[in-house]
């Protein structure tokens, strides 16, 4: 018997529906933004192939595609609130996935304070996209941007730098600075790649103390890059301040590189200013997220100068980017 | 060439970008809520060969996109903010489309005063699949539900049901009351199935005398039958009082039934109390929006009865489903 929509609403979404989804009967919910407060908007939309692979469990996809929307807010210092799926479903997609991914979804909403607010789902034929809209509240005013970095300004990245790269390009049997990893730190590696860690306890320390802060979803190199255009500066970043995961070990420069711009990492890059240091670590280390200074923002335009023994590492990309195809 | 993500915004999206979008530089945008009002939120995924045909020109698919979430913030008696647009390419997406799509979106930001917020962009493959979230105001507490109709409310319709059902099937070749159209008539048809034309005019009367509406987006049968559920009653609908667009004769109850449970009309349903009526019909005539009253709500359960010649009108669906498949 096929499940059509309603069905699926009843079974696996109604029991998700937050405050202002009025159950998912309606055709609209509602948001009331906190006083004094502002509603921080973002998307990510996730495909079966490109964003998460096809045999990935049900229940981490259900996961990821909550967590690198609110990793978006975190890096915006803003707390999460409520969030749309829209999801596109193909023929072949079974109960035992729609049950999965609910249930990946039902954790991450308690793990993170967040409720599904509405949403639409349908039949597209070949493949699963999944398109979800967050949202958060920040202080009128206090939202932190790409924009707002100085040069002199002290560059932070949280965690470390790599992992989801190292774990995708695991499950894809390729070679790199991950060989010599054991077992348990390879489950580790694909584990951050299929279920990421968004940095919510350090919102409130992004908007207090950083001057720019974004997350870091393409690469690190690459995103740096995006945050100085923003900014209207440059940066050098250098390589051997960055933390790694454990497991990697990246014995030639090219191995290096590959972690600096890989994607899927979901840890912070936040610009702080040299007097809001010692705040900013001291709130970071209360909230209890590790972060490291890896750089500094300087005068100038361009890509970010990657540093490592005092010479420029040599990078053959910046971010890891989806092609997309089109005749320009 | 290919294109990235990023030459797309530059060249397509930033142009489109209003207040709270930050040029669609940053990782979020921001929504103020004006004082006194409340958000509403609605989401409509569009998947190329489902809701739109794939030769259907790319300007009216991205005024369709906008058009049916408008809708849906119409019928709840909100005026439109802004959006967010999440668009999955296929591989071979090309520039032309995506210059006739984004000046569709164009055109309807203009038209309807709506802005781009945000959004994310991805080659995801076969197929196009376009995923708006919505964002209207209504004043606070004011917002139109499915729910809070009463038996003894009587049923209104803006528009007329059945041409955007009749311009699709005439796209598709199929045969039924649209088969003695003019050339004119059909091509209004078709203009009416692509791009819809939502009832914004009517939102302020919806808010003030309304007591329970939707959009008729799925057939106007089944989409009463989910107002009544909502409102814990059912409806008569009277047949020969629903307004059927030009070109359309239906010469038998199967042709008649095939209007009244099309979809794509993205008109108006709307309950109101009888000592409310005067106040609705007056409200809408100065706004020029056209409204029939159809029928009344009842007290009782399942689904609404369609009587025609005084009789029951046969109904072999309710309502235009897109089946999904599943095994439950």
């Amino acid at each position: 018997v096929p499940l059509d929509e309603l069905s699926i609403i009843d079974r696996y979404f109604r029991p998700l529906a937050g405050k202002g989804a009025f159950g998912l009967t309606d055709d609209a919910g509602v948001i009331d933004v906190p006083d004094g407060c502002e509603l921080v908007v973002t998307a990510d939309m996730l495909a079966a192939g490109k964003h998460f692979l096809r045999d990935d469990p049900p229940e981490t996809v259900g996961q990821k595609a909550l967590r690198v929307n609110i990793s978006d807010l975190a890096a915006k210092g803003a707390t999460p609130l409520s969030y749309i799926l829209s999801l596109g479903l193909a023929d072949d997609t079974d109960d035992a996935w729609l049950r999965g991914f609910t249930e990946g979804l039902r954790r991450d909403q308690e793990s993170f304070g967040i409720e599904l607010l509405g949403g639409d789902t349908n039949a597209i034929g070949r493949g699963i996209v999944i398109s979800v809209t967050a949202f958060g509240s920040v202080r009128k005013g206090w939202m932190v941007h790409r924009f707002g970095g100085r040069p002199g300004d002290m560059l932070y990245v949280t965690g470390e730098i790599g992992a989801g790269a190292a774990g995708l390009a695991l499950l894809k049997g390729e070679a790199g600075p991950w060989d010599a990893a054991s077992k348990q730190e390879q489950d580790q590696l694909v584990r951050r790649y299929r279920v990421p860690a968004p940095r919510v306890e350090l919102a409130p320390a992004l908007a207090e103390f950083a001057s720019a802060a974004m997350d870091v979803s393409d690469g690190l190199v690459g995103d740096c890059d995006k945050l100085c255009a923003a900014s209207g500066c440059t940066a050098i970043i250098d390589a051997e301040t960055v933390p790694l995961p454990a497991g990697t070990v990246p014995e030639s420069e090219t191995a290096l590189a590959q972690l600096l711009t890989g994607g899927d990492d979901y840890e912070i890059l936040a610009a702080v200013p040299v007097a809001k240091q010692d705040g900013f670590s001291a709130t970071a280390a209360a909230a209890g997220v590790p972060i490291a200074c890896i750089g500094l923002l300087i005068a100038g335009t361009g890509p970010v100068s990657v540093v490592h023994e005092g010479r420029p590492l040599p990078l053959r990309r910046r971010a890891y980017v989806h092609a997309m195809a089109g005749k320009p």
